[in-house]
């Protein structure tokens, strides 16, 4: 008998009909003899319009009271998909954030999962029931109401995976696996059948909607394989795993943009110690999350200060950053919303030499000026003119050659 | 200072631009110095909204499941009410059920607060928070959720307000007090200043939909003055409170009507010990509560049997009669949904002689026959069929002169 986590996002659940579908699929899990623990988002759509009940109240909502108002679209799901299985004639049983109790720490709006209680659960299952989780939201120490930011359902598929030791982590989204890039934005996109965490990771980190990047960290950590499949399918997936050797052979296993992000730039900053650990302490004090940074070198003494946080946050890091900007000498505060980041990413660039230099050569050739570039171990980000994004990927993806499967570099 | 509970409805929080209304009304509550914790409802339709969701999968939805999923509308309000009063610089703070917490039993649907913990609030108030906390919501002794029944919000207002001995509790609503009738059946209908508990209570529980039964019983149990009042003026509402010796001048304080119940008869039932026993006991373990009963004199041993319910409740009575009719040895069981319930209360009808005699003498002469009779000691309640319920109305309001204030005997 295995355990198994099932996931399913909004779009899935975005119907009764479609809450019907999902029943159907976690019916068949169950009757193979299986655990299935089921954890679902809001309906789809439903996460936005709360938000902008929100908004007609105020721009900054206090994020406390914002983490009340968005969890409740988990609760209906949870309900709903309960509701089904019972009348299907299944033993089924919701479970919200606080009842399990899945403990985070107090950063609302993206709190992160510190500890999931699992006794009650485990008996639950032992006596045969289903349990359907809300995905998206916990509770902190003081009994908060907390969510992990968008896309959080996928972690708290990951963790309770990970808490459950379950054999495998379902994650069933509107998309049926893991591509090459966005097939939106080049047809010649290809699913890869398996994927190792670390370019996962990246991945997210640069765009990628189809899982959220905690919940990648979170499967590494406790090696977790995770299955992205169709909710609209049996067609298997993309599973998300540990890397072994035939991954390593490949160069570059997928090209990603990313428009969400803008740059702030701190102009002629005098260039002395702990400039950059008060302006990046007070962003990081604000649960901002900052992802490229660059400083010039020095001239005269002062420095350019340029870095780039979500586009959602820049109202607020514009806040914070203005409040200390002239206490620690800054002469303007200048901002950019029309940047996009192009990335390459794969476990081969670690023995391979000359990918970032063929990256930038297919950029310069197409005229497109590199703004900021940013590169780990195994992928490569440059910050690009928004305009370009699209011709960008596509070129790479063909440089690369990753409409072919197993390329060696 | 004062401590005051104010409690707004689903009108009153029906929109983002209401909300803001009962803001400044809370605002206005505490900017005069008091301690102020306000209690919202769903906002209109939303409630609706939910249970017509649970009942495109199942007529029946799972007890515990629904509660999940309607509670999900107060926690909505009061999160937005509580972003409005921080947006307008003020210290709000939401508090769920679970949250405060407020205890119930564990009958889903229409669960009764077993008690309010009043720590952390208290320490809450004492800084200077405004306190917003989910009506019509609990939470049982094994974290399940709950909720009150329809009209719970009232409760939770009463409760809190019995609970933090409160100076009163204000309710307001999309009425501007209680009234004689329904002034949208009767446009003779004259607002009361003052009502007291019992009258009220058996105003609610023959149907005036203005303030919860429960509300009330628990107001009287705590002395706690209830000002029912219009959210959309100030002008004062009517106080609900004990009774004086004013009050009991009146024979009649109003007339009301109540469409809601089903009328159900098990026809020539053995009249033996025990069987209204194994009858009740198996509805009332339901958690269905009968409203009038009618036992017939005994002909040839069996006996006619007619309760009533409520008619949302009838589907499931019906099963659980139907289950042990057999075993009962009943002949047939029988229903009928057109029948209303026509009621007279009134402290005085404790004194006063002839009361009910007029009242079936006023239904009589107008051709309105008389199904059923139950009465107390300050009310007298007749079923009769449902086409006639405004008539009666009407011309019971005129016989007991009920537009003119306190008219003796």
């Amino acid at each position: 008998m295995a355990l198994v986590v099932q996931k399913f996002g909004g779009t899935s659940v975005g119907s009764i009909e479609r809450i019907k579908n999902v029943a159907k699929r976690v019916i068949k899990e169950y009757e193979k003899g299986n655990q299935v623990i089921v954890t679902v988002s809001a309906m789809a759509g439903e996460t936005n319009r709360l938000i902008a009940l929100a908004k007609e109240i105020t721009d900054l909502p206090d994020e406390r009271e914002l983490d009340v108002l968005v969890s409740t679209g988990e609760q209906v799901s949870v309900a709903l998909l309960a509701i089904t299985l019972i009348k299907m004639g299944y033993k089924a049983k919701s479970y919200l954030g606080h009842q399990i109790k899945i403990l985070t720490d107090s950063a609302f709006t993206k709190a992160r999962i510190i500890n999931i209680e699992t006794d009650k659960i485990k008996r639950d299952l032992d006596n045969g029931y289903i349990i359907v989780v809300a995905g998206f939201q916990g509770v902190d120490e003081y009994g908060n109401i907390t969510t992990l930011g968008r896309g959080g359902s996928d972690t708290t598929g990951v963790a309770l995976a990970a808490a459950f030791k379950a054999d495998v982590c379902d994650i069933y989204t509107d998309v049926d696996g893991i591509y090459t890039t966005d097939p939106r934005i080049y047809n010649k996109a290809r699913k890869l059948k398996k994927i190792s965490y670390d370019e996962m990771l990246e991945l997210a980190s640069l765009g990628s909607k189809v899982l959220q990047i905690r919940s990648v960290e979170l499967a590494k950590k406790y090696k977790v394989p995770v299955h992205v499949r169709s909710s609209f399918s049996d067609e298997p997936g993309t599973i998300v795993c540990e890397e072994d050797s035939d991954m390593e052979k490949v160069v570059v296993s997928g090209v990603s943009c990313n428009k969400d992000e803008a740059r702030i730039t701190l102009v002629r900053v005098p260039d002395k110690p702990g400039v950059a650990a008060k302006l990046f302490g007070a962003i990081s004090a604000g649960n901002i999350v900052v992802d490229m940074i660059i400083q010039n070198s020095s001239i005269d003494g002062t420095t350019d200060l340029t870095f780039t946080v979500p586009k959602s946050d820049l109202k607020k890091t514009l806040n914070l950053v203005k409040a200390i900007s002239d206490e620690i000498g800054a002469k303007d505060v200048l901002y950019d919303e029309g940047i996009a980041k192009v990335s390459i990413v794969g476990l081969g660039m670690r023995s391979h030499s000359g990918v970032a230099a063929k990256m930038f050569e297919v950029l310069g050739n197409a005229g497109i000026n590199i703004l900021m570039i940013s590169t780990s171990e195994i992928k490569i980000s440059c910050a690009i003119d928004e305009k370009y994004t699209e011709l960008a990927v596509r070129l790479l993806h063909d440089a690369f050659e990753l409409d072919k499967e197993n390329v060696e570099g």
